[in-house]
């Protein structure tokens, strides 16, 4: 039920990155053969790699921002064909039983979704490897048409970063005109800006940076808002219909609160960690609301796929050789990328 | 444009409520005056006398669930009649205009709302003064109905705790068979609880004290979850629709946040202080939310007292003359009371 292919992966917590071989399961009836052609770095990659988060399992191979073409199908695939390209992102499994799956939320799987990475596979005695090889196989309902118009090298962040940005701008329902502000300027937040952008949003890049502006203006901010400048921020206080909040670490909320609307709400997509006391007058003075949101459903995500289509949205990236990819994490760890690595898959093959 | 009236109240910061006299502006054409037979005891009120929220203005008198019988009405007053039963709440005036006056949200007027008791009154040179005294002029258009069928001294907390309560209940859209937590037993919880359970909500009163549990049912809760008992709230993660939280200090909200469905929302109504830490991953996972609410406008008030009326809803209190009042604070502060003091005004004109 498996054989074996070439791929990058970490041995435990304190290793680098290096060359491995894993077991790859066969195809079965509902299958979809890959072949990796891109594979996005993600800052989650190397919290995993390095077991930030406590629930690593080794060897890891990670990487879940997947482009390939399809080399093969089981029996029972028909929306999939031979030489199509496709994508599969954080995602390869879930119950689709509960009532998250039914709501087509497979993120909240309640018995947990299995992850593209580290997860049990249900199909094999194996947990899950990610995209940093050259072949995957994964059940039908994960994976994703990339349309063909874009270029597909950027479009490996879309799986991630994309969907990360674009669920909550549409579940919390930004339209054209909304004044929406989107904190800080990474993988997660350029994609941000670009996609309001396109949703005919009026957006405001809020960064502690002011050499970010020029960067942020191209991407399509209208505006650049410098959170360290206090005079800026009063005049732009209560003045957002959303705000998308990037930032990667635990961090102060309330002075952006403070630039929120009346019923207005502020969404965490980047800061998993215990984050500095908001004042509950804050919130209570203007009925103001802050939320979580991860990744989205498979069938968002195809449809944030399409929407990139159709606006030819794809991520900014810096395309890598394999063999680069520990250089690459140390220049993640320093924000030292615009704005997202994407490793070139054909180097781990030569 | 003012007359002396009867009164109790702070002279500074320091002092004790005692008897004073104020000026009680005349009946202007949009007024009008009321004979104030009973004034709820809010735990605001002994912020406010102690300046602990730093702009209380003196002399002081507080009081803010104000019923009475109209006296005198303005000549363009037609809503209401002399003889009439009527209540004030937490507000007196607001500009009319902005965008939360005309979306009926006074409590968040953009000009700030005139507040019933240390705020300019614009209608004469003073601040103005709450209700523990004998008589109020008010603007027509903050003043309520009550309800002739409900008992009138019991509904007066219903201007401060019960439209605090009800708004959140409403705005986010509680319903028949929702599992609806309120945490804190005191003025603002039991109202939740009684409010929550005559909307067909199944109410779970959330508690530290085990003690509690009686009286919770009593109130309508159909559970009682001891937080502090880490395998009940284990029991009871992930379960719950909307929550309620009157607690009215900083506090860890995590645990709270753990009970919430995915995409379910607990509301803030008392903490309006800083909290502590809050997660960032339990938000994100579950896609869950944290807002906050302030009392509610004129026009939801007056269906909150509607709704009472019809479900004959009114507070648990205690009556107290205001000769009592300094006693009570203490008591208030304690937590020693079940679960409203209400002062009762023929003890001031005696």
């Amino acid at each position: 039920m498996s054989k074996k292919v070439n791929a990058y992966g970490a041995k435990d917590s304190q290793a680098d990155l290096e060359p491995m071989s894993i077991k790859r399961r066969d195809v079965l009836k509902d299958d979809v053969e890959i072949d990796i052609t891109y594979c996005g770095v993600c800052h989650s990659d190397i919290h995993t790699v390095k077991n930030d988060w406590g629930n690593s399992v080794y060897p890891m191979i990670p990487g879940h921002e997947i482009i390939g073409r399809v080399t093969a199908v089981g029996e029972k695939v028909s929306d999939f064909k031979e030489g199509q390209l496709v994508g599969v992102g954080c995602m390869v499994d879930s119950c689709q039983s509960c009532s998250a799956c039914e709501d087509d939320m497979e993120q909240f799987c309640e018995k947990g979704a299995t992850m593209t990475y580290g997860s049990k596979d249900e199909h094999m005695d194996d947990h899950t490897h990610g995209g940093y090889t050259t072949s995957i196989v994964v059940d039908k309902k994960f994976v994703l048409h990339i349309p063909e118009n874009i270029d597909e090298k950027a479009a490996a962040p879309l799986l991630c970063a994309g969907i990360t940005t674009y669920s909550p701008l549409k579940n919390w329902n930004v339209k054209k005109g909304d004044k929406v502000g989107v904190i800080g300027l990474g993988g997660l937040g350029h994609m941000g800006v670009k996609l309001a952008d396109a949703m005919g949003a009026h957006v405001v890049m809020i960064t502690t940076s002011p050499d970010k502006a020029e960067d942020a203006e191209r991407l399509g901010a209208d505006e650049v808002l410098i959170s360290k400048d206090k005079d800026a921020m009063k005049e732009h206080q209560g003045s957002f219909d959303f705000i998308l909040n990037t930032i990667p670490v635990g961090h102060d909320m309330n002075p952006y609160i403070n630039l929120l609307k009346r019923d207005a709400t502020m969404v965490l997509v980047g800061a998993v960690e215990p984050l500095e006391p908001v004042h509950g007058g804050g919130l209570i003075m203007g009925r103001k609301r802050i939320a979580g949101s991860l990744i989205g459903g498979i069938k968002e995500t195809q449809e944030m796929l399409d929407f990139c289509g159709e606006h030819n949205i794809v991520s900014d990236i810096e395309l890598i050789d394999i063999s680069d990819i520990n250089k690459a994490y140390d220049r993640v760890m320093d924000s030292d990328v615009k704005y997202r690595f994407v490793i070139d898959m054909a180097s781990l093959k030569n």
